[in-house]
């Protein structure tokens, strides 16, 4: 555990050292998918990047408590209090039942996220698993005065809370100025301010999903089921609130305002947001024919991929920008992702054939003290605000060390013993630990492909020696079409699958 | 859609044809895993026969909606009124938040289910996600005078409802018969009778799971959850209701109470239940020491286990045996398993490989009859309530037949072309589709193992041809040491992993 770790909080518009609420642990929320479609990849995004957060904090020895929702309900079409519900259009589209719509898209969603090897968080709860502390949460904020009913549904006071704390914090938008910029009620709505927005909705006698509340047949509002779920698993107060950076204006900015008028406190310390992914430099949009599917990534099969790109080149290509940047899909930003992603895997593997004499006293202090130093720039790298862009950087530095120590370039036992057992140590633990990335290259076959291929490679070394040039040549198109690699070094061959 | 399917339904205690409500389509309700550790064998089992049943009924053309839930609050220790909540037990023990220990064995049980090719159910709903509901059904109970509140929590009047049904009739014993067995009440109870049970239950303040109900805080009984769940996604009478037989005397019997007592109806109009497993004639239990779990026999990592046992082994293994009779774990009966699974889907691959002349005209219609006879054998004893071993025992004769085909003991083109279409048709679909057996030897290395082992026995080939007997010794021996078999035929070389 450390000290130095520093975070940028959207609340506070600066990078802060992280302190958390209870020393050594964690509580962290992230908002998660609506379960009505294939998760897309700006969705993705936000939830690798989460996984790394996670992943580096338990690294660093943190217990974290990390809990990520499942929107099951209540999310309208417009993202607010208008349209259709998002689950129960599509279950009328499908003819199925909202909750076979659900169970589906739930289903794949872990599916997608076990492909790109991101770590289940320890409770996944639903907004319909929750209705009761949904209802109970708005008879509170009734209780406290900062929300009123109109025909059945309960809204938030958003003018009136605003007297308790700057609704605006978090989007760095005064309210007075948000007015301005918005056109009046119609007369129409049942609301008193224009900001105002519903706890608990009045269900129509067609809407799907219902339940029995205090004020009727209803449903919660989209942004009460994170505030009543982040409550009951984390507490009224906890460290680290995430999600995409599209959720701050409202969602988010109504989660605070729910808190408050029900705890009379903001819910987390830290607020980390992600950033959003274009493609080709244009925004990702299903109309614009640009928002491709995990699957379609992997399988090559959208019109603007040249090829296919595995779960890894995808994960390794997130982690090669900041979260907080924007990040542009491109073939040409793809393929070189597979390359680095390959470059690190392979030095990885090139680290762990290596030997050390075991001479504790290092031969060369200034090699000794580079990889010291490289080693603590990783930390140093990811303790700043969880950069991996510049952590991989040192990596790749790293690796190039590795390479040369491999190929004979460079003398290992330069390095002393204790300094090789820990750039072993921290560079797989990077590796694989946090940044996530799984070795492709290694099926579940029980060791079978490795062992054909050396006894394919044996074949090979002997059809050379005994000049037999038609069976190497054989060898060689097969391994082509199977587009197997087969490097010559000099500690020996190496393959692996382009 | 076939007329014939006949199912034993326990309620009646008789085969009977299956007729749906609907014409076309079937609910199906089966009781699911109570999330508090990993899934035992035994749960195994009952999941992966209604796994079978559910494939079957999709095989004969029936729109299924297949509900399978899952228990994350209110079953107690004793599988009754009495003990501690046994995932709350679980999560003081573990020092987790009890839905921490949910979202784990939630994750484990999918994992296990789809080790064994088990297809997810279109809802998996969970107790904790149906408190509304559960509140709703309780309050109807009580309006409807079938139930009485006693310090907080709701009791069902077994009594009561004897006078309007058979109280016992799914377990077979008359409530008078069963008071004359059990002890009275020891005046501790708040129970009017012996046989009443909680619909919901008063919670002690540090009781873990509770929720907010029009009788204070509380928690529902485990029996309800089923009800209220089956009643929102099936309907008040749906098709067929399955699960464990240990479910018969109290979960299922006073699941029918409940419906009774709320809706004058019967849930289910066919009951289903899977038989106990037991291990070399032993019953199967944790203080035996004998109740390994599926992980343990897939590593072969028990000391009563001589080996280990793949996924489809196991699967094969249960569906020798029908749903509704016992099964014995012992090494000679997985290890027949292995055999037989393999028998199976060897000459599945063969069937593959053949290749008819296309001639129409049957050369002999004896042969051509048999064929055809034993293909509508697989149904009717499919539709003889749902007899895998005797449907493995006629795919077993048409194994028979195709080895012979394939080993040109007996000629393919005595079928007509209709007849070998239909063969590869049929015996295609029960091992795939009804049976749900994979082909393990088929890892998903996108070819690279296939191609490697052909380039491997075109070595082998060429060094025969050149007498180069080292080399082929050296393929040979490497081949065994990765356990492959290479069978040399008259129509080519197959392979195998043992």
């Amino acid at each position: 555990m450390t000290n130095s770790l520093k975070i940028y909080n959207t609340l506070t518009r600066q990078k802060e050292t992280f302190v958390p609420i209870q020393e050594g642990r964690v509580g962290l929320y992230v908002c998660g998918p609506t379960v009505y479609n294939d998760v897309h990849m700006g969705n993705c995004r936000t939830f690798l990047s989460f996984d790394v957060i996670y992943r580096y904090l338990i690294h660093l020895g943190y217990k974290v408590r990390y809990v990520r929702n499942i929107t099951d309900a209540g999310h309208l079409t417009d993202d607010g209090d208008e349209g259709e519900d998002k689950i129960s259009k599509k279950a009328r589209i499908d003819q199925l039942e909202p909750m076979e719509i659900v169970h589906k898209y739930t289903m794949g969603f872990r599916d997608v996220m076990k492909q790109f090897n991101v770590l289940t968080p320890n409770i996944e709860p639903t907004a319909t698993g929750h209705i009761v502390e949904q209802i109970e949460m708005t008879k509170q904020i009734l209780q406290n005065g900062y929300a009123y009913e109109a025909n059945g549904t309960i809204y938030c006071d958003v003018d009136k809370l605003n007297q308790l704390y700057d609704y605006g914090q978090l989007s760095g938008r005064k309210l007075d100025d948000l007015y301005t910029n918005t056109r009046e009620l119609d007369g129409q709505s049942d609301k008193r301010g224009a900001f105002d927005f519903a706890l608990w909705k009045k269900a129509n006698p067609e809407h799907l999903q219902q339940w029995q509340s205090p004020w009727g047949m209803g449903f919660p509002g989209w942004h009460l089921e994170c505030s009543a779920m982040s409550r009951k698993y984390l507490g009224e107060r906890f460290d680290i609130h995430g999600g995409g950076m599209d959720l701050v204006p409202i969602h988010h900015t109504n989660e605070i305002a729910q808190s408050m008028a029900c705890c009379k406190t903001t819910p987390a310390n830290y607020w980390m947001h992600t950033n959003m992914l274009t493609v080709n430099g244009t925004k990702m949009s299903k109309s614009l024919n640009n928002a491709f599917l995990p699957h379609e990534l992997f399988a090559g099969s959208h019109p603007l991929l040249e090829q296919a790109y595995s779960p890894m080149t995808v994960r390794f290509f997130f982690l090669q920008a900041h979260y907080s940047s924007t990040i542009d899909f491109s073939n040409e930003a793809l393929q070189a992702a597979e390359k680095g992603y390959k470059r690190l895997m392979n030095a990885h593997k090139s680290l762990l054939q290596l030997t050390h004499s075991g001479n504790q006293t290092a031969g060369n202090n200034t090699e000794d003290k580079a990889v010291l130093q490289l080693l603590d720039e990783c930390y140093e790298r990811m303790n700043d605000d969880f950069n991996t862009p510049q952590t991989i950087a040192v990596l790749f530095e790293l690796s190039s060390k590795i390479n040369a120590y491999h190929n004979k370039q460079a003398n290992l036992n330069d390095l002393s013993k204790d300094t090789f057992d820990r750039l072993i140590t921290v560079f797989t633990s990077f590796i694989t630990n946090v940044l996530g990335l799984l070795d492709e290259t290694t099926t579940a076959d029980n060791g079978i492909t490795e062992g054909l291929m050396q006894l394919v490679l044996q074949m090979r070394t002997d059809a050379r020696n005994r000049k037999d040039w038609l069976t190497s040549d054989i060898i060689r198109d097969r391994l082509n079409d199977l587009k197997i690699t087969v490097k010559d070094g000099k500690d020996g061959t190496t393959w692996g699958v382009d």
